[in-house]
């Protein structure tokens, strides 16, 4: 019997960097018997990516783009448990006939369907984009979506997503915040900038995370060496 | 005898907006018999503006590229007191003969060649661009241009500009600030920024005026009712 592809144990047992240096950061404060900063102290390390544009889709969209029954196929693992970049993507019309090809989806599948652009992405569509939280989707513009197999019609669903931080319970209680309420992320550098409005998401699946597009990472300059904070 | 052409005698002399609004807004405030906040007891509005890329050039380089004793023309008057968007513009080649076409040059001519980009003209040209001051441009890389009459090759001056206040000594007593000091400033809106490191830069010839890149301009979505505020 041919075994079922299964997505979560293709996912990589490697820490990423960020896990490795907070755990080395902790244990050098220990050994030289140095009072440990807050940072250093919170129970999980601080991850911030950039979010290229992207789609989620439902599986009712997946068949009607790939063909009924098409599974994604993962291509690149996200630092959120179970999440991954799809090789598939779809071509994005706009409402006034622009296009944006390549569009990436991430899976695995939702049950709502969202696309996730940039301020500049919807310079280049001709239309004004919304700046909302994942999920909250009312009154937001369309779009058409096509793909090798067909296409599929949003009513609605296109944002810019609010700059948010996914966030552990255990996290939420570290930083005494709530979901829903707004942070601050110092990010450091050249270019040094605070986004004051950071939405704050928890759930027991998350690892924290931050997430910003790519228009706020070019405005810094974000790299792997940035310094960022992240404070009530 | 032919007139020459004067571009400081083409310049609008009707006020700009954020100038209006603030002397209105100060009236309305006594009128009211209210005491006046402390922005609108500025000497001067906070005007923010997002500068495109673009180039200074000497006389030199525009003899070599549109021809000897060519005078650029102005196209659009700038918020600072006689410099212009001039109808000319100039291909840049990069090092890895990537291109910028129609790369504009601001006028009048200045005494150093400079080129002003943003991080993601870098990514699409393919090299690291130094964040730096305008006018501080040892070791930086160069580029070749290219205009209709001629090239000329760029040793150094390809920079980002730093997000810059200019002032003058007026709004910089005010503020309590001196040239090359560094201010905030915070932007409202949806996705809210502060720029922490705007730097100063003091002129009797300066206007009060920030200058953003497209870039930061972007991040943030910035229109022109967007709430602005410059903090020491």
């Amino acid at each position: 019997m041919p075994q079922r592809f299964n997505p979560m144990a293709a996912a990589s047992s490697v820490p990423h960097r960020a896990e490795v240096e907070h755990l080395v950061r902790r244990l050098v404060y220990e050994k030289l018997g140095r009072s440990v900063p807050k940072p250093a102290l919170a129970p999980n390390p601080l991850v911030v990516n950039i979010s290229a544009r992207h789609c989620h889709l439902t599986q009712e969209a997946v068949d009607a783009l790939f063909g009924p029954g098409h599974q994604l196929q993962p291509m690149k693992w996200l630092y959120q448990e179970g999440q991954f970049a799809a090789h598939e993507s779809v071509t994005l019309i706009g409402p006034r006939s622009r296009v944006i090809s390549n569009l990436r989806i991430l899976g695995p599948c939702r049950d709502l369907n969202q696309v996730e652009l940039a301020y500049t992405d919807g310079i280049a569509l001709g239309f004004d984009i919304p700046v909302r939280q994942s999920g909250n989707i009312d009154g937001t513009p369309g779009a058409m979506l096509m793909g090798p197999k067909g296409f599929f019609e949003m009513r609605d669903g296109i944002i810019r997503a609010a700059p948010h931080v996914h966030m552990h319970p255990d996290d939420a209680a570290f930083y005494g915040v709530k979901a829903g309420d707004f942070m601050k992320l110092k990010i450091g550098g050249d270019v040094a900038i605070t986004l004051e409005r950071l939405l704050v998401r928890v759930s027991p699946d998350f690892k924290l995370e931050v997430h910003i597009d790519t228009d706020e990472g070019n405005a810094c300059g974000l790299k792997p060496t940035t310094p960022v904070t992240l404070e009530k």
